[in-house]
């Protein structure tokens, strides 16, 4: 036998794309999704939470692919007695694993069906600079209706929810189109069909990049792009090609202008008119409802997700410029987006059923307000009691207790007290806003010393500033006065 | 070319071992995730999320058996361009993560590193009934110190969170026992090393199931199990065994008569002599903050984890009776669990780190406080806004806006409105507090009928009495008055 190689010890680091959150970073995700949870319960929507995991036939992505079941998705397959079981994966969104549960329990679940979710997704994707193969979504979907009330109502709930986060009215705009008018618009230009249609949709897709100009060549004879080659256009005449630029451009003033613009555009398609309608059912409800276009518009130039959705398409939009990685300035762009999915169970069940619903990006809007500094990165550490002599480890213990008894967050030190300088290093890397000291001689004393680690910091900053140098940044007290001058502090330095 | 099969319908099902939670099951173990959060952030730990993947290296779990890595742990292998990458694995608790990061991150972290990780765990193993293959649990672990004051301060904060969920005093009991004191016992008996002593060792462990008789008769040669059949023993002599029974069996009235029945039992062994000083370190400690032998206490019979950790040993049980699913009475049992493990970053680095933690098995006692009866498995639905006339949608939708600008869960029925009676039974579905109910009569006198169904079910329930009779189930009320009225109902209720 050969002889056994010992082992080389294991890299301790994530997988590739993953990623660790910690203390505040937790935090402050936990503080946004308990926020947003608290809107969609108000409206009336229950908690859903799914396993993360789902057999792969279920979650239907990727399955003509045998060789490779676990591209797009993290995949595995099941091992039973036999050696060939179910192939299972991790979800990648939230959406397929509401259809498969509301397939699942349709008769025990009412109807209509409002439910949120929150919680990881996983994309077995090339992970990139700021691009995580796991990261969070927060949904939000009303299953069994086609009632445009509940797409209005979701735009609504999308507008209160950024708002609730801290997104100020006027830095945010949600913003509505719909598939149906897209294709009322393909129908007038003979193309709802084959090639030429796949061509123009790709175009459309193409109208947040290029612009007004560029989706006319590329409709057109083609178009000279950036890097200097040239795109092939779909070839057709201009006449043609101007229901799709009537639609893309439609935006007027206001909503009843848009509307007229997107009638003309489609002409005397059935399914345009009807797509019309919707928009104007949306508008007039959210408008007697008091969402105003300052909050929620109506605007044919959002194209994103047009394909994928059967009706109403929304996108809820930072408006607010902030610095990229160049130091350039930029819009934040999008944070949230949804729409009307009519096909929603039919793939289990055979049976369409009606749905809507709306995905906002936690990881972007929690990174849009730290842009905008209205978030900290950092959360306040403990009061931290440190150690001067261990045979007084039970009163120091006592100390904490009665201060977490108070609310109050606090430990002991518990590291190796002999260096004292190494237990204020401690307390600063904790951000910790008091450390208490208290050796044999306060302790024959009944008394204590109390450090404003704050307020010391900032006699540090500003060493000249009299102000600071008038307040001492350590004081003794009675043992009996702790709880009440720690609450004192704490309670100035969150109000300053 | 072969004609392509029609595709057959998925299964709408979750993998076998998997399931959903729906609203009330979800709401209330956020609660108690929040309620255990909030005790663990004043004791001063901060909050960890770590990925749900990590690679199979550094999990360090089911590596040997290179042909079925898949087995205990869900796993995978990557992909990358010659199609042989990492394995990767869901991981199987919040420990082994744990190791990876503070190796990981250990130059960036304070030490002592207090860290507490709520969340998900996936076990790859047959499910059975109410063993589910994915599962929460709630730790908190302090790296980095090997103080007594770091164990006994989990045992005291083990015991403010189950008061704080809602276990009184009385009904749960940390128990504490130290590797260290059975090391001590086997080395007196002189079974150190070899298969002697793991078959000790298994023995101890089936203290639990067989006590101290059939402990003293597997100890020596052996036993009839209840089954009938013949257990072989370890074979000692009944004197030389004695350790073992005096060590299992040594707890006294008082902390202070437990240590000295161990202290006996130990003998000479210095390591057992630590394990006991180590315990009465933790019992003054404990004492001296008020946690009596009421709340924790030490108990040498308490093996469940001796074997893997490497001093202190803690668990906590809930020391009420339930009634299992026969009727018959039992003592709920174990909820959380936890001890010292020093070897936890060594595989990592090389170097031991002092580690001590515990894990809440947060489901279960969920269900402990569900069968005492505790917590509610409903949750209070949304006001329902009824559609009586859908020209008056934009009319309903600005109810539930005002209800909701209040803060009360209000939704319109979005369903077809045709049938009325299908928009009470979604209410009922719903376990809806009120409906609201407004026709053009309504509109027109400026009115609303207000239907409180709570006391409607009330009412139908005990028709017969007169104190319900006298109170309209049903009322009309000025529409102005709606949120008064509505508040006054909920408000009455949730007093009741």
């Amino acid at each position: 036998m050969a002889k056994q190689k010992k082992q080389p010890r294991p890299k301790a680091q994530t997988p590739k794309g993953f990623r660790d959150y910690f203390g505040a970073e937790v935090n402050r995700r936990k503080e946004m999704l308990d926020q947003i949870a608290g809107v969609y319960h108000r409206y009336g929507f229950d908690a859903l939470e799914s396993s993360a995991v789902e057999t792969v036939e279920a979650l239907g992505k990727f399955l003509p692919d045998v060789d490779r079941p676990n591209e797009g998705v993290f995949a595995w397959q099941e091992f039973d007695e036999k050696d060939n079981g179910d192939w299972m994966a991790l979800r990648y969104d939230l959406t397929a694993p509401l259809a498969r549960v509301y397939a699942q329990h349709r008769n025990d679940l009412p109807t209509p069906y409002r439910r949120y979710a929150m919680g990881p997704v996983w994309r077995n994707e090339k992970p990139g600079p700021g691009r995580f193969r796991q990261f969070y979504q927060c949904d939000a979907d009303t299953v069994g209706t086609a009632s445009m009330a509940a797409d209005a109502e979701i735009c609504a709930m999308l507008s209160d929810t950024l708002e609730t986060v801290g997104i100020p009215r006027g830095d945010y705009l949600v913003r509505v189109n719909n598939r149906k008018v897209m294709n009322g618009v393909l129908e007038v230009m003979g193309v709802e069909e084959g090639a030429t249609r796949d061509a123009v949709l790709r175009t459309i897709d193409k109208f947040d990049k290029v612009g007004e100009a560029g989706v006319r060549e590329l409709l057109g004879k083609g178009r000279l792009d950036a890097s200097g080659a040239y795109i092939d256009g779909v070839g057709l005449e201009p006449a043609r090609a101007e229901p799709v630029i009537a639609f893309l451009t439609s935006k007027g003033d206001t909503a009843d202008e848009t509307l007229a613009n997107l009638r003309a555009a489609v002409g005397d398609s059935a399914v345009g008119a009807e797509g019309v309608n919707e928009l104007e059912e949306m508008a007039t409800l959210l408008a007697a409802q008091g969402y105003g276009t300052d909050r929620i518009v109506i605007d044919p130039s959002v194209v994103r997700g047009l394909g994928y959705y059967t009706g109403p398409v929304y996108e809820a939009e930072l408006t607010f410029e902030i610095l990229d990685e160049k130091g350039r300035k930029r819009q934040f762009g999008s944070v949230a987006g949804g729409g009307r999915y009519d096909d929603l169970v039919k793939r289990f069940t055979g049976q369409a059923v009606p749905a809507t619903g709306v995905s906002i990006g936690v990881d972007r809007l929690l990174a849009a307000l730290e842009a905008k500094g209205r978030v900290s990165k950092v959360d306040v550490g403990p009061v931290v009691v440190t150690v001067m002599d261990k045979s007084h480890l039970a009163d120091y213990q006592a100390m904490v207790g009665e201060l977490r008894q108070a609310g109050i967050r606090a430990e002991v030190y518990l590291g190796n007290p002999k260096n004292f300088g190494n237990q204020l290093k401690y307390a600063d890397k904790r951000n910790s806003p008091i450390a208490i000291i208290a050796g044999s001689d306060e302790f024959e004393a009944g008394k204590i010393q109390i450090k404003d680690l704050v307020l010391g910091a900032k006699i540090a900053e500003n060493a000249t500033l009299e102000e600071w140098k008038s307040r001492p940044s350590q004081f003794e007290c009675d043992r009996a006065d702790m709880l009440a001058k720690v609450s004192e502090i704490l309670e100035a330095e969150n109000d300053g």
